[in-house]
């Protein structure tokens, strides 16, 4: 029996995968495709997230590179809002095949955790 | 301050980023995109994983319809192999570009758990 050797998986590769699972970084970062958001929108835009939850993905997530903050001009005031890095930023053609790959295939109902 | 609707984020996307998140289900079905493999040249081809897990994320993956078994000849005797089943075939597509993305962006560090 032959012991196979896939050089593809290598741990980037797990890191990858790690960090697109877990939870709510992937609606994360699919919410930010589209503009930067600030914290309320975010929250407001993900059912089910809480703000402590939420404040620690956008954490993990900065420190990743994923995403950053920015300044914005909101009714005269500087606020906080999140926007994607080109490293989030090209994520999108692989979250859109994952999208249309559920659309097609998945059961709504839960998968163990 | 608006709220944003967003009508992709559905509970199918969730399931689908955590079945593929979920430690070692990417590296079992990158495994089986080339040809069906028998228990122990699946745990042979993916550094780290045990017997236990392994056979835990296989009923996992054949329960979610991803792969299934099959049996095959080796040396006389029927065998027990794992393949993809069209679901998981389709997956292909999505598990490269992943891959792509890692190998450009992904520093070879831990991501906390």
């Amino acid at each position: 029996m032959t012991t196979k050797h896939l050089p593809t998986l290598c741990p980037k590769f797990e890191q990858a995968f790690i960090m697109i699972g877990k939870k709510w970084n992937g609606m994360i970062i699919h919410s930010l495709f589209e503009e930067p958001l600030r914290f309320c929108q975010l929250r407001d835009s993900i059912n089910g997230i809480s703000d402590r939850v939420l404040t620690e993905r956008l954490r993990e997530l900065n420190e990743l590179g994923v995403l950053e903050k920015i300044e914005q001009e909101n009714a005269g005031n500087q606020v906080i809002a999140y926007t994607l890095t080109d490293k989030g930023h090209e994520l999108e053609p692989t979250l859109k095949l994952l999208h249309s790959w559920a659309d097609d295939w998945v059961e709504p109902s839960p998968v163990r955790n």
